[in-house]
């Protein structure tokens, strides 16, 4: 399966906020686009970093100790066990890269399932 | 370390080709930013798979069988093992991510040294 994931196009695709869709997988992780807006829950992955990329809009990565705001073209890396909270005041789009199997609320009862488009 | 990369300005600080600088780090991988123009070597990677996203640009990835191009917002993931090589008729910008310590020429003999920035 090696041929070009337009990002666009694959965000095209849905409309839902806070629901990965796997547009790839590089080793055994995850590569996903999602659409988010309003908060997410607080939450932490004991087992791996998350990486955040903004691919259009802006977002808070709110952490314990601070927030961080990422505009398009910049990327944050939540170290594994930190406990974090994605804010979006407006529609934002990212690509975000996490282990498979790795719940997206950091709790296998909460989290979505993440499907492959 | 959780404060939001710019991935232009990081491009800004260099103007080599080819050469991987270290932005980040995900799990055990290193998330690199690289310049590239004209063709780069026939190479593979035995024990990962290669990941690349274009961040400005166009870039041809030639494989054994079939070329793949992929312009901005495009991302192509190589399979471990995989033959291919890089080519870019004019500058581009991508984002790589690679397990650290992968030498980018598949050999730790010719491979460049991965600073971080």
């Amino acid at each position: 399966m090696t041929k070009a994931v337009n990002l666009s196009e694959k965000l095209a695709q849905f409309d839902s906020h806070w629901t990965p869709h796997i547009v790839g997988r590089y080793n055994e992780n995850d590569l996903m686009v999602v659409k988010v807006e309003g908060e997410f829950v607080w939450h932490s992955h004991p087992d791996t970093d998350d990486l955040f990329l903004v691919l259009k809009g802006e977002i808070d990565i709110e952490m314990p100790d601070k927030t961080v705001t990422l505009g398009e073209g910049e990327l944050l890396v939540v170290p594994r066990g930190v406990e974090h909270r994605p804010v979006a005041k407006r529609e934002a789009h990212l690509l975000i890269i996490e282990p498979s199997g790795t719940p997206n609320t950091g709790d296998n009862e909460t989290a979505v399932t993440k499907v492959a488009i």
